[in-house]
């Protein structure tokens, strides 16, 4: 059977798209393309054409009419059209094909420059907020020439400024905004604030994370052993347990949401360290605060997330990233993660980095995974069309408007 | 399409229930409902109501009509009316509708008083067996007073009188049943009687249980350390690898089959402890006696369940508690339990525990489960009729009956 | 509804099988049978009949109609006709209906006498490759009388004749292929030819391999204890970590793709120790060499496979020996492993062990499990007719073709 038409209730959605990334502004090869396209590092000669992946089908199939091409366009064809449009003009239709009604940025990841949230925000024809990784925030206050006795203090600082002028923004702005748990007065909003934070401790010591607070004298020795083996030109690397540790709770004690990478990534991964299960004490024990943590990936993990989304109040979950890698196969990875995850703890992200491609097909196939799911509840009988039409608001935009304070 | 209709072989099954427990003789406010209704303590500001998940969805479709109301009552409306009707008609008719052929009740989780297994016989119009959970009765031997030299004693002989109760029962009761492999002569049944064992493991220790029967050195090294940590006012907690081992040994020594909490559960499991394949080595070393080992719940691992349920020819799984949450994903969760283990090692249970609507959501969401996955067989031609129906028999009940000794 | 038609591109496909054994050269009892229908050791008392699995339905569906028997015959009528007919014509008619176009038959595991390689290519009318299993090898040259100081360079020889013979022969018999990344000269191809090696290590020491080549000193220390454990009378056997780790390197340094044992597998396998995930860091450390390696079955982790697929440039995966044994989940099983896998990454194979109708079971479970995913997709809009027509030839034969660089 022919794909279905999506819920009007869906086609309508202004996804608020709570973690992203920058797209490079510059026509790209194949080489280039295909490097962007997965979690590969590129092509090989062994392993074929990356346009032979779930990925690389979506993007003929789905970004292909945008460019005024047929689907199913060949790969050449495909990026001929491409460099004749130009980056910006690509962009411009791709993001604005995403039917974005808001962006959260995760502007810590720059191999290479990107796009700024303001950029994006342009193509998009929505308000672009910020989100900051606590790893560079760190290893730039390292880098800085701060002395290791000053090092924590600092990063609080830095992270309360962000925090702040994000709040302030939104108090000056005069927004209202129901109360829905936060601890503190940090209602947040507007064009590049800093709404959240984010964590790559998955990427670095892993998530079995210690669950409590590292107390002065950890914390201290860790900054100790680290800022001693750094070594001048060579920047410095925050990759130990209890630092990870005070990064987050020094953005929860803010008051900011803290996002955690899970799961599925490049090949600097190692999954065995990045199963959301390992996070299970830190969640326990930051459950009081009530402040929220997101889950981001979560592939192959995604019914754990649920899991967890489940149990504990203060978390949520999404499915980036795997979204538009799974291609065709996002409607099996959504309809798991909600196995358990309640509808009012899932958000919707793509994890797009570099392609303006991955915006669009990250929105796109969310879109068709979440109709299709509501439509075969509403054919069985499962749930009630008005049912159907609150669910697509809550998991499509509300959720994330409710976790990072957003306007509107 | 609409949801099909049962299968006449499915949906004439008498379920037996091989894990469950009493429910709530109280009418119960909405907070109260909703931190009975999923795995989360109750709702939180953050996430919204727990009506809004695949178990809250499935209590309005499938249990609204059973209180006269229509399908997908709100949940006010549907809060309104069982209070109305009160709680032990309430109890009445959605045990009533779940069409049970017996029941097998863990009666050592009482956090607040519960109906009793007579009284959810009488509810269910089916006999009720008793599963004894093991960590509990240890307890109650480790507070009466004992001392630390009689603990092992005690508590093997406390266990041997409620197994042996259960079989003088049995014997008196006349019963014939066909040999199926145990080694003692314990034939058991009969209303209350205990018929099987429970490790909670999962939740203290952790399953990563050393296989072998704990030697008397350790046992007592054990035993002393718990009890020299054991303060006048604070119940005892069981919580040492070696003593969950000793109890799975002091069981199934008595040929009293043991069930394992596997993977989900409360904010208390930590899903690193609770996989099943942890098991591995005490199932290899438990397999040559003979006595049937049945793992409870098992999502998400309830794939790794069907692989040991293969593979060790005394192991057996279920989808408890699983099946009722995911509401309408329960198909996809059987289908994949169903690929390794064979169909004469699934078991049917609801572990309904607190509302009286998980009985009913456990075999109603099972009873469809069973008859599309039997159903899309027939229709590709992967088996008969025939084996359509003897697999019901066998899932449904004939399996429970077989582990458990159970008359009929 | 029926199953459908094959795609006729995909019934059309000479499959080749990259992994799998010798069979039976007699006829079995059904106990002999059911022993080696699925991974159970065989049926028992408290289980019933391995029929009563997807395997056993499918064995009854699949292959009764080769044997001249209606589709779904009894086991009792299955194993009589079988008898009749004699194992050699089951073989040839099994063998033959599954439309090989090669076969990689690992010769490294005989608990009993098999047809020998070029038995198998008789019966399936296609030119059959060897894998040489590394830890057999290994064990045959340390039971060899050799010093444990000559041990290593032994075994290096010992697998350099292997790799070169098959090197030699291709280079005699002329072939002509095209350079896919493969670093050393070793073309390879013919019948009876070393195509590639195998580890064990899953069932061993683990997958959590260190990542680097053993240096001299770890391996001589290895050895030295292996050799110093040894006893008379008792076969040497390896499972000692940097012995692994020596022997993958050992058949990488020769350019022979090195398949990895992973996941399911019998009650010997500890499933904690067979996941994908801890080859991460021998992954990453193996990838600048450019030589193939395979993860075998993966079940239940094959979406982890499918990931290390995607990253890692010379990773492959399949999902033998889960195909014929998830029966008619086949089709749920290929979807997921290809949700990260490239379809450049995937390969055929049966892991066919003892009986010839798991090498028709896994061809016709994988023919129709491709079809129907490549039928889906082409109903859907996902690729276009002769993209499904290219994939059916990359996953049925390419990918292994050039992997093992088979001619044809």
């Amino acid at each position: 059977m022919p794909m279905p038409e999506l819920l009007p209730a869906v086609a309508g959605l202004r996804l608020v798209d709570h973690h992203c990334h920058g797209v490079v502004p510059e026509d790209l090869s194949r080489p280039a393309f295909e490097a962007l396209l997965t979690e590969a590092e590129g092509a090989s000669p062994l392993g074929g054409s990356l346009f032979d992946t779930q990925a690389g089908f979506a993007v003929r199939r789905w970004c292909a009419p945008l460019l005024d091409l047929p689907r199913h366009a060949e790969p050449e064809e495909y990026l001929a059209r491409r460099a004749e449009l130009g980056h910006a003009e690509v962009t411009r239709r791709l993001l604005g094909a995403a039917g974005l009604g808001g962006l959260c940025v995760d502007t810590g990841y720059t191999p290479r420059p990107l796009l700024s949230p303001a950029g994006l925000a342009r193509a998009a024809g929505a308000p672009a907020y910020e989100i900051v990784r606590l790893e560079r925030l760190a290893e730039e206050v390292a880098g800085s020439g701060v002395s290791a006795g000053d090092f924590a203090g600092r990063v609080r600082e830095r992270l309360a400024e962000l925090a702040y002028a994000g709040s302030a923004h939104e108090r000056r702005a005069g927004a209202q905004h129901a109360q829905s748990g936060h601890p503190a007065g940090l209602a947040r909003g507007g064009d590049g604030r800093v709404v959240g934070a984010k964590s790559v401790a998955a990427y670095r010591a892993g998530l079995a994370l210690a669950p409590e607070r590292p107390g002065h004298r950890d914390l201290t020795a860790a900054v100790d052993r680290w800022f001693t083996g750094m070594r001048p030109g060579v920047p410095p690397r925050l990759a130990q347990e209890a630092l990870h540790r005070f990064l987050v709770y020094a953005a929860l004690d803010l008051g900011l949401p803290v996002q955690f990478h899970v799961g599925y990534g490049d090949a600097d991964v190692h999954l065995s360290r990045a199963n959301p299960v390992l996070l299970t004490d830190l969640l326990r024990a930051t459950a009081p605060a009530g402040v929220p943590i997101i889950l981001l990936h979560n592939y192959p993990y995604h019914r754990e997330a649920g899991y967890l989304a489940q149990v504990f109040p203060h978390v949520f979950a999404d499915v980036s990233l795997a979204t538009h890698n799974l291609g065709r196969r996002a409607g099996a990875l959504l309809a798991e993660v909600l196995e358990l995850a309640p509808f009012g703890k899932l958000l919707y992200a793509s994890d797009a980095f570099g392609l303006p491609e991955l915006y669009h097909l990250g929105a796109v196939l969310f879109r068709h995974a979440l109709s299709d799911l509501l439509r075969a509840g509403l054919d069985e009988e499962s749930w009630t069309e008005r049912d159907a039409v609150r669910i697509a608001g809550m998991v499509g935009s509300g959720n994330a408007r409710r976790v990072y304070r957003l306007p509107g």
